[in-house]
């Protein structure tokens, strides 16, 4: 029996919960509520940062379709803090959510082979602690670095997001280099709708996703157009500037294809208007409840 | 005291030693000597991986400069394989070797700089699990993605190997694109003399190294025009295809500047002509010193 295909799986969970919402887990030690900071050099950072994700998680699983961890903010910790990532993924998808690793690897034959084992399964050593639903993968190596994420996605019905167009200030230094009229990420671009076509699932879409920041709407509408079976992970929400119109681009005349991620916006809600003001930090896991809620309702009514 | 400069300890190293040559330590569990591999499922891989790699050490640390761990194939094995990896890093070390951890690793703003705390130390959360001498970057976020690492580096008297020019036959699909008379390779190699160039060491390099490919070794001969001052990586010698006449490119006018990486050619130097008929696997640690010895006085006698 083949496997699901990944696509299908995210388009389903996004009808059922009526939500394009992903809750970037990207926990800074610093900024933790203080109930959760560690108290010394003694203290156990990486045991801070799962009781907090535990609670996001919590708050947010009602509203989000995806949470997205960024990796780095475990690796950083170390072997503990890898075990807090392991930790955190299995409770995500304890509590329903599909589990996007942001990891942006990238590497060649059998070295990104290895990879895919680590984040998407099926691997030799049979370890399962850093699997997850999806991986982001950077491009910058070519379908060599690219084609063993998709072979391991398809044997194990997950998926993939490649970097395309990033949402940082500087990514136009390589992404936007002018290739014979049309920028790199745009050669890109048509590398991801490429590699994916061949895999559509029933809905159209292929687990060959695309990472499109949200930066440029207009940039946004014409990587929907040239990657129409990709879904596109759009980051740059909230706190780094984008909002709802910013954003719509993205999506097919379903409302549907593109899922939205929020990471400061959401889990450190309380240190920010609205909800700075209604909850504090007291009632911080009701301010990471309503900011997931209320991006929820906003991306969903602006697109059905 | 600001910290010693990354690149004079490269260069330091390499004339004490009298080579240039990096040992890649990538484990394939299904490559390793029998009297290391896993027995069966319930088999310890990460274990097997460690103890195979602590010979290895021993084997070349008189003629090795520098080893380079390929995280994937420890992260591959979860939690357990990320103890490997960091015990690896602290053996070779002990044995008086550089460690290049290639991480490739690729974000922005803060989340680089979590990296960077991850793989070349000074994190808020004081683990040092994961840090090496110096990581090797992924280019194509822009300067947001590698200054992070530059700045972490410059404190900690670390480097870095940002990926300019791959190996592997479909790099050209995005580094070789042509934008505006260039390919975007020599793009990237300009950023990085220009990241590079303000910290240049009493020896003239500084710690914003880069990886050359030797596939083409006219494209390695511009490369170290374009970056007079960053130490290249090179890969892809032995086992990809590369020889000395194609790295020889790479060096400097004192036959320094560059260290040239061979990680099956080496580590499975057994498996291989002419170490295969002289001394098979019984004798795989002979094979394995012999190789690394064998690459050493070739690369420094034609430099030299």
């Amino acid at each position: 029996m083949p496997a699901r295909n990944f696509a299908d799986a995210l388009l389903a969970a996004c009808r059922r919960k009526e939500s394009q919402v992903v809750v970037g887990l990207d926990p800074r030690l610093d900024r933790l509520p203080a109930e959760f900071r560690p108290a010394g050099p003694e203290a156990r950072a990486a045991e801070s940062v799962l009781a907090f994700n535990r609670a996001v998680i919590e708050a947010v699983a009602d509203s989000a379709v995806a949470v997205k961890c960024q990796i780095a903010f475990y690796e950083q910790l170390g072997c503990e803090g890898m075990t807090a990532y392991a930790a955190t993924v299995r409770y995500a998808r304890e509590h329903g959510l599909i589990v996007i690793g942001d990891a942006k690897r990238g590497d060649i034959a059998t070295t990104a082979a290895a990879y895919a084992a680590a984040h998407l399964g099926g691997g030799e050593g049979g370890a399962d602690d850093f699997v997850v639903d999806a991986v982001t993968v950077n491009p910058y190596l070519g379908s060599d670095g690219v084609l063993p994420f998709l072979e391991t996605a398809l044997a194990t019905g997950r998926g993939l997001f490649v970097l395309v167009k990033t949402s940082n200030p500087s990514s136009v230094e390589v992404q936007d280099l002018d290739c014979g009229g049309a920028p790199v990420y745009e050669h890109v671009a048509g590398l991801v709708s490429a590699w994916g076509e061949p895999h559509r699932g029933p809905g159209g879409y292929s687990p060959v996703g695309a990472v499109a920041g949200a930066t440029f709407p207009e940039e946004l509408a014409r990587l929907r157009t040239l990657m129409p079976h990709a879904p596109l992970l759009v980051p740059g929400f909230g706190a780094q500037g984008g909002g709802v119109e910013d954003v719509l681009p993205a999506f097919d005349s379903d409302g549907l294809g593109a899922i939205v991620n929020s990471s400061r916006g959401i889990i450190f809600a309380w240190k920010r208007a609205p909800y700075a003001q209604r909850f504090g930090e007291p009632g911080w896991r009701d301010a990471v409840r309503a900011a997931a809620a209320d991006m929820r309702a906003r991306l969903w009514e602006a697109t059905h």
